[in-house]
């Protein structure tokens, strides 16, 4: 299964409030969807109508079709949207699927939503972020969230950053925030 | 928690057969001993009778006495004691507790304790190795870690380097292999 899941499986508990802050094909939003329950809401954002879409799609697919809210929206504006705390966040940078090359998410707007998701975050909740960085801009936004990350206070926060060993050095990369557990 | 039992928490099950390399005063064994139940088995490894002793207690204490085989001997002899398959081994590299600051792990025995290690695991187990690179041969011990771990063919492992990204270069960090799933 994908590294972001392992956490996400730890803490993500029944009946949580959780974000897909770039939900794309709905992968994760399902997921997300499965852990939260019937009792738990996940926000799945997105800013192409094609990605809400298919996504609700997934949803009712697999029976999970109350359990989101869609926000045709960039992330940066998750904390104006999502209300109370939440148990976690899941970020896919780089490329939106099904967009053309040069639809990708941008330095500035993913460290807004970095910033918000992490103060918004429960303790133990998690924030997991996979950086891709083959595409133009890549390596300078995952810069940024390692910047973002390593700032953040050790008596607050948690902060991984995993890379796999036996692949490319190319190969996307997670980074992972834990607010410090209760 | 500690990193390493977020990955160990999602893998290890009920009856299953697990190894604390280096039980040291005995913590990871009574989580191990926690996620297997009456049903499974831990092997603990350690080179003095002092961590076997503290272990045993630690574990009587816990009532998780009938759980675990202790094994007064390093970590290479690992291939050679445990027998068929296993879903998890955890090491923790460096000094062992209560010993002298000369008592630590080496890389040839550690090099050889890996190999064994993920030749016994099931799909899916996981083997995870907390370096620490601090004293006199850490920093040669983490290097000979990532060097076995990114030699490990990608079809058959998934492996990861996990570094806290707000805390000192010189903090421990983990390195995880994952047999991948059937």
């Amino acid at each position: 299964m994908p590294l972001a899941h392992f956490f996400l499986r730890e803490r993500v508990r029944p009946g949580d409030r959780v974000v897909d802050a770039t939900c794309g094909n709905g992968h994760d939003t399902a997921f997300l969807a499965e852990l939260v329950g019937a009792a738990g809401t996940v926000w799945a954002f997105d800013i192409q109508e094609s990605a809400l879409a298919a996504t609700k799609a997934r949803l009712a697919a697999a029976g999970y079709a109350g359990r989101a809210e869609f926000v045709l929206a960039g992330h940066e504006r998750l904390a104006e949207i999502v209300t109370g705390p939440v148990g976690g966040v899941v970020f896919n940078l780089g490329f939106l699927p099904g967009a053309g090359k040069e639809t990708v998410t941008s330095p500035a707007t993913t460290r807004a939503a970095l910033e918000q998701a992490a103060a918004l975050l429960l303790p133990g909740g998690v924030v997991t972020v996979a950086v891709y960085t083959g595409h133009a801009g890549g390596l300078e936004e995952g810069r940024g969230v390692e910047e973002w990350a390593a700032g953040l206070s050790p008596a607050a926060f948690n902060v991984w950053r995993c890379r796999q060993m036996n692949r490319s050095d190319a190969a996307p990369y997670l980074v992972v925030v834990e607010r410090v557990p209760a």
